[in-house]
């Protein structure tokens, strides 16, 4: 087929996407802890970088690799059956490797010690009721658009969720298995513990397949 | 009809657009509270979350049940004869429910007690002039972009409104009956005294039919 | 004609529009100041809320008055010829009593006492060139869009101008004669001291000339 | 060619939006540390006001001038053979003298002394990091949508960037050779000490290669 992106390009898209995602999310998070004592300042620098950040990235790598960055949107395309299994593996293998990378520059951009584990344990019930929320609101707005051809609205509407989610659920919505495990990096703002990260991302797979769910709820005619 | 959502669906919309309104509402302004000590700083924190998840709901499930998740909204469609007694009776009773619900899965996400009645009294004369202000505001702008069939632009102004008012109106801008009822289930930032409902209803529904009028003044052509 | 807005209709868009943006400008002032000690976060709450509120207004009221909302537009379209000088000033003095009115309605919301005179001096050269820069700003915005009829464009970019001008323009951007007046009935956040209105409206018009001959000098084709 | 801007206008319109664009990102960052006394919120002012503005300017002087307003963006300009390198070193040399008339203007704007000169420092090895980063994403963002001929979201989505930017790398997101050198002419939040700018320069100058192979890399299609 021509003119179609290389396997290449969709795997170099999702490692440059996730990469500077990653980074983005961890480095705003710096900036905000050097720069302000107010963690509510901090968190509005984290959060208006990120979304920012997202949307751009979702709308230039959008065509070339449908702009996943996360493990959880790859899972449901491998359930929807709009994506192979050995593709789907290799995104998220990308995805978990840009991630780590994007973390790691984060931290050498402020001239921090390059390789570092975050200390930050994050498991309350509360807080996996949030990624619950988090990663469902996500997984079902991506639905609803897809069903309804709405796909250009995509990188706003997503970014748009992200940024409320950052502030309204109580996990500040990591709503991503890879960011999870790339956040473990850096033992900054961002971070998240080593022993916190099997629970986020299980909370993270129930929350897709709540959002699955949601997804066939609303969308349902007759 | 074909194509059309089932009245289930639209239920569910209403029912899970405004639990998750709610939360946003009452979640952000816990985080707020939790991560600043600046007033300011939590009602930006506040105000961000709720209109980027407002644009997002009535964007993403607007097309499913109107995305009306108010009832000042709902009356002004029965009055307008734009739905019926019965459905308009339905479409309220889940607003009220779903508001409650969401302001208890906020208590929960932030590991707060479930169930809470907030102590907040928020009633002056200033702030009901706000609330009649707000309402109006926001049955104006619908209205004259209905009258102007230039529906798509709703969830973008409703939630450019919500946020203006957020900051300007003395009462933080409620503007919503099933919202109000909700608040009173957090005695948290966004929290409301029963004691206050009332007048805060009273108030939104002035400001409703101030709208209505002047969405007549300015619509008159010759 | 018929389908074209009554003269009463357009007076009172522009009467309706003026009255909110004063409101909001005065109003969000009062709340910033009220909940933040600190006065970069006050400032941070007055743009956000100005800037959401004239988006819309100019949106919903642009295709009824023009949503001039300001005198220096107005001369500015008599100047251009596009306007006739009854209707200019009719326009000009709606304006300058809907400013009015909405100081006195922001003061009433928080209840203070609803008449007030503005003790805040603002002259200074470095004020001064910046209310020049600011509306040379804006009348340059408005005429390049106006001559390239891309005049949907206008509710976002005038905002955004204004947004940015609050910012970085050391007057906070008035901009606006019929604001400059309004603000002197409120002594809070927003608020100028009568004996700073001249200088200032001398200034914005000064910028207004600066604006015309800039759109001339960038908009000239071979 | 009839209807084409003349040379000029485009001269005019290079150097108008780069003083403008200079003066807001030098004005912003004063007016936020003259406010408050915590980084963070000067930080969002400077950030928030320079995206605003740079937004509006590549929308309006886009179609007449290209909106360059940076000579890394030109120099891509040159290489691409869009561009005569007489035009280049015409366009590079009025957009450093516009940003050096810009931090001045911003200067006399805030009652401060005109001329000044940053005392600064900005090398860390870090924020040499940040500014390849920082440039690399926007000449990737630039260069991918040209590709893909949606330059009409060329003004959203470098604004976008740098908004970002400003907030995750640690340089703060300079980006732009001639910005350097003119937030050497104020010795404010946003000024930059003359020894800082040759390297800041130099990886700007490797950040854009680095976006043009970026871009190579995910445009190839099969």
């Amino acid at each position: 087929m021509p003119n179609t992106p290389t396997t290449a390009a969709k795997l170099v898209s999702e490692f440059v996407g996730m990469a500077l995602l990653a980074c983005v999310v961890v480095g705003s998070g710096i900036m905000g802890t050097n720069l302000s004592p107010d963690a509510g300042v901090a968190l509005l620098i984290n959060t208006v970088s990120t979304i920012f950040a997202l949307a751009i990235l979702i709308l230039i790598l959008g065509p070339i690799s449908g702009a996943h960055f996360n493990p959880a949107v790859t899972l449901v395309s491998l359930f929807n059956k709009s994506m192979q299994a050995k593709d789907a593996i290799a995104y998220i293998a990308v995805q978990i490797v840009g991630a780590i990378t994007g973390a790691i520059v984060a931290n050498a951009m402020f001239d921090l010690a390059v390789i570092q584990i975050s200390g930050t344990e994050r498991i309350t019930v509360g807080k996996l009721i949030g990624e619950v929320i988090a990663t469902a609101g996500l997984i079902t707005v991506i639905g609803v658009l897809v069903a309804r051809a709405q796909t250009t609205l995509i990188p706003v509407v997503v970014s748009g969720w992200i940024g409320s989610a950052y502030f309204f659920t109580s996990s500040t919505s990591f709503a991503n298995p890879a960011i999870t495990i790339g956040r473990v990096f850096s033992d900054t703002f961002a971070g998240i513990a080593p022993s916190s990260v099997a629970p986020f991302i299980a909370a993270q797979l129930v929350g897709a397949a709540l959002g699955l769910f949601v997804v066939k709820a609303v969308t349902k005619v007759s």
